[in-house]
Parts: C-alpha cells; structure tokens; sequence
C-alpha cells in the first residue's frame, strides 16, 4: 500500500493532537511524519503508533518532501501555506484563511466530496458549526430544495482549543470555591453563564462566526439561494457543539421522511425517540466523529418546516476528523501536487 | 393607603421566597401576611419585613379573611384554588394549571393588563419562557404585526426550583473532582452538558415547555395568527432563561426602530453595543426584574426579519415578580372577589 509523507502545523494544540489520533484511528498511510508548531511549543514529545516525534518549530522547509500537509488553525496557513504548495504538499487548512477563497475547494467529505478534485494545492476545511449544520442540511436540500434556514448554536468552550477548556475548568472551580473568575480567553466568565459573541462583530452587528455559518454553508451546497441566520452562543460545556436548526423547504418534507433520510446519510447517526429519552446531547457525543441528529419535528408555524437539533463534537467532525477525511479523498482521487 | 392580606402558597420554595422578597421590595402594602406550604415545610420560619412568620400546612381554612392569594407553583392551585376563591380571596397562580382556561386571563402587567378586570377568582401567571419572549414580541407586533416566530431556548436549572440549583452545584463538584453525576431533578447529567427535553414530550414530538411558548403566547397576545415554533433546552447556568428569537413581521422594521420600540416600552432594558461587548447574559441579569434584550439585528434571510437575543430572571420577572405585578394591577383596578 502506498504511503504518504505528512506534515501536522500546530500539532500541539487542541485540533492538532486530535490529528494524530484520528490519522492512528483512521489508519491513515502515513509515510513519514512531521509535527510542527510555534517555536513556544518546539521541543515537545508526542506519540503516533507508540513511537515518540520532537515537535520541531515551524519553518519553509518543514514542507520538503512532504504530500499532505495539514494545518490545525490559526494564522500558521496564511504565513506557511503557499511555501507549502510551492513545496509540493497539498494543504488542508482547519483555518478560516481561505475559505471564502473562489480557488480554494471549501470541503465535508459527505456533502461535497467531488471539490477535492480541482483544488490548486489549498482545500479548506469550514468552520466547525458550519460542517455539522451542512451535513444536516444536504440530505434535505437533496430531496426537498432548502431555501431558508435560521440556527441558533449552543458551543462548547473547545472551540476556542485548550485554553478554553482550561479556562472553564479553572473558573468553574474558582465560583464554586466562592471566588471570583477571571476571564481571559472568553469576553466574560463563561462558567454557569451564556455568552452570545463568538469571535468578532461584522456587518450588520453579526459576529464573524455567524457570517460563516452562511457564507460557507452556501459555498459548500453551491447554492447562494439557500437564505440562511444565524445566533451563535458560547455556553459552559466542554466539547461538542449543539444546534437548534429551523428549516424550510420548497417540498414538504414529514418527520418520517426526514428521519429517513438523516438514517440514510453518511456520517448521521439519528437519536430520535423522545418516549424513551434519547435525544443528543454534547456529554454523550464527544470523541465521536459523527454528527447527531435527533428532536425531528415538523415545525407548523410554515407550511413545509423542520426543526431539528444536531450536535457534534467539534474538534473531530468539526476540526480534525473531517480534515483527515479530505485527506483520504487527496488519496482516493490522487489529487496530490506532485 | 389601604391595605391586603396575602396568602403565599408554597413559600418555602424558590419562587415562593421570591414572592415574599418582592412583596417587600415593591412595598406591597400587605395587610395579614400568611405563609402555607406542603405539611413537609410546615413549621419553617421565614421573614417578612424583619418580622418572623411561621409557614402553616395549606388548608381550605388558610384563604379565610385573605383577599390575594399567590400560587407560587404546582398542583396546590388545583387542590386549593377553588377554596381559596370561595372565600373570597383573588388567586394568582405560577402553575399551568389554569393558564389556558378561557375563563381564566393569562396576564403579563406590560403586555395585556386589562386581562386582570374580567377574572372570575383567578388570574394566571404564564410560563417562565413565555413571559420574558411576549414582553419583547408585543412592541413590534404592535408596531408591525408578528407574523412568525421561531424561538431557540437556553433555561437555568432554577427552572427547576431549588432542587435544579442544588443538583447543577452538586453535580459540578462532583464532575470537578473526577467523579460520576447522579441525576435526579434532571434527566441526564445537566453540569457541562445540554439536556433539549423540558417537561413532558406531547403532540408532534414537541415538550409541553415548548407548546406553552406557542399556545399562551397567542392566548397573551390574543392572537392565533402569530406563527410560533419552539425548541427548548436546559443548559448549566443557575438563574435567568436566555431565548434566541427570530422574528418575521408584516410591515419591515429596521433594526434601529426595533431598538427604539423596545427601549420606549415598560420592562425592557437594551443592552446592545457589541463594539463595547454589551448584550444580555444570564450571570449579569439575576436578580433583576427585567427583560434584557439584545444582538437586535434585521435577518436578512426574509425581506421582514430580525433576531433578537432576550435574558431575564425567570424565578422573578418569569414568575413572582409578575405574579406581584399582577397583584398590584388587582389592586389597581379594585377587581377584588369583596
């Protein structure tokens, strides 16, 4: 079987340490491996299939002789991403630095699998509240033509990589000692409250994150007629985001149908039987890569509505999972730059 | 000044205490003050005004010589309103009992005050997630007919009573130190976690929570054409219910006439200047009296939308400090039973 030389940019944080569990997971053919990150985190041991690799700074050269590289978030895309392709590697970006980019294939492997094919050495992966919806949405876009939908997100503090953890532990300990919290990744104290601001406001008084969640929504199904808003929420939990989505279509769709179609879905797992209690829920979706579907329900307030509420563990279907995806379809289409 | 007395049914629990806090707070001018709870808090004693009470055992006898009595939740009002009304005492009530008796008005003081004059003993306080919404809707419906609305909830354990606040701090502790939750009020671990069921499953696999938002918001409004879907979801925060709203009207309201509409109406406090990160959170809205409102921004996806993003303290203005604001409309109208 064929190997492939991979290089992992910010292997330290959050997303990236997922990246190696799911490329293990995945059995991903990984020829060589490179672990990269910023020089404060250079010097690190990490294992991959028990065998212990030094995180090294990233440079230029961290991209020689490498096929896939991939790039777990933040700026290191923007500064490292072309020497990268200039290098041979197909970049695979968990950033939101390209993805608006018309060159830049913006992919869920279950929703559009096909734009891996034209990429021009950059694939985007959208953002994590962005992937779940979608692979919510296309099944019913498929059979029914989607032309509105309006979510509102309840997302956990990983979204915001270890720090946010960190600070919701910390703080959470703290108000329940009697102390004080002191934010310092999120706006406010996130623990026990609800803060309704996720990354930084844009037009019309809608946050970046909300943006996305249209923007990319609308690239990734290829249709800008699908009307879509959104209200994005950073809640006190630690992994996997939530999502209660609305949705109208052009046919009518029924519960049923729509349960039918989520079942039929790859990468849907439906949790629907509200008799027995089971619906999902973020506590019992993490370190799962699919996404969770459940609370089905024709919405009567319109003639042909749906509400569901989907939710994900947003560092791996949301972050590393789906990248490493697109990585297996780099393989499957042999769409490599060299 | 003349003077009442009330009778506080279920006083010893979170929105019964709150009930005698804001009889207090507002200078309610309490005449004979009587405390009655199940046979379990009976013997309690608790302070008015400095001045030591003994909570009683409810009993027929109780609403004797009273001329208010406040229901603060639960089936008390179906065992003992009816008595309490034979004797000639106005019977406010926190509980779903009555509310959607036609010949019971269901009653927010800013939105539908006139309800209290044609009461035939009792007056009913809506749902918690019903009162802070119909607050924020009847200034645009009034400005420009609501013709849809989607709501998405995140609602405090208080919610729950007592019980819910105790169970999200024992469960956080517990979690905090490495061990296992045991849920009893809530039907999964609620501390770092999203549980979308709140009260019963019913018709079309919604919860009764959620129908309570459609039903007694067309019922306040008196209005069946106001569309209403809901989701509703408990989230880990101990106090004030937040609610995304998404609003479609008839006429178009630009985000700054919302904004006026609101801030010119009983009730409501604007918080929105996201430059200066102000909008509503539970943790700053508790203990208040309010409807915080914020994010109010048009929603392009329909040519008539906006989306707001509405807090407030559900033990207080979702329940007893409604149930007193009713008490003094009482007052106010003279529409006593004597």
């Amino acid at each position: 079987m064929e190997q492939y030389n991979v290089v992992i940019v910010g292997a330290a944080g959050a997303v990236g340490q997922e990246l190696i569990r799911i490329l293990e997971e995945r059995n991903f053919p990984v020829g060589e491996l490179r672990l990269c990150a910023t020089t404060r985190s250079a010097g690190k041991e990490m294992l991959f299939r028990g065998k212990p690799y030094i995180v090294e700074a990233t440079t230029p050269d961290s991209f020689q002789g490498m096929d896939i590289a991939l790039f777990a978030g933040g700026a290191a895309s923007k500064e490292f991403g072309p020497a990268a392709v200039e290098r041979g590697a197909v970049v695979i970006d968990n950033s939101s630095n390209f993805r608006m980019d018309p060159a830049v294939p913006l992919v869920v492997p279950e929703v559009n699998p096909e734009d891996v094919k034209w990429h021009k050495g950059i694939i985007a992966n959208p953002n994590c509240s962005t992937i779940q919806m979608v692979v919510a949405l296309k099944p019913i876009h498929d059979a029914a033509r989607i032309k509105r939908v309006v979510v509102a997100t309840y997302q956990a503090v990983s979204g915001a990589g270890r720090e946010g953890i960190d600070e919701l532990v910390s703080q959470t300990g703290d108000v329940l000692a009697g102390g004080e919290a002191s934010p310092k990744v999120f706006q406010y104290q996130i623990a026990f409250n609800l803060i309704p601001h996720i990354d930084v406001f844009m037009d019309m008084d809608y946050t970046k994150e909300e943006w996305k969640m249209v923007r990319e929504t609308q690239k990734i199904l290829h249709d800008d007629s699908v009307a879509i808003t959104a209200t994005t929420v950073r809640v006190p939990v630690y992994r996997s985001h939530s999502e209660a989505i609305n949705i109208e279509t052009e046919k009518k769709v029924t519960a049923a149908e729509a349960k039918k179609l989520f079942e039929e879905f790859p990468g849907i797992i439906v949790l629907d039987d509200p008799a027995n209690k089971k619906y999902p829920m973020p506590l019992f979706t993490s370190n799962l890569d699919e996404v969770f579907i459940g609370r089905i329900r024709e919405d009567n307030s319109i003639p042909n509505g749906l509400n569901i509420w989907v939710v994900a563990d947003q560092i791996r279907k949301g972050a590393a999972t789906n990248a490493v995806q697109i990585a297996e379809l780099v393989v499957k289409y042999g769409s490599f730059l060299k």
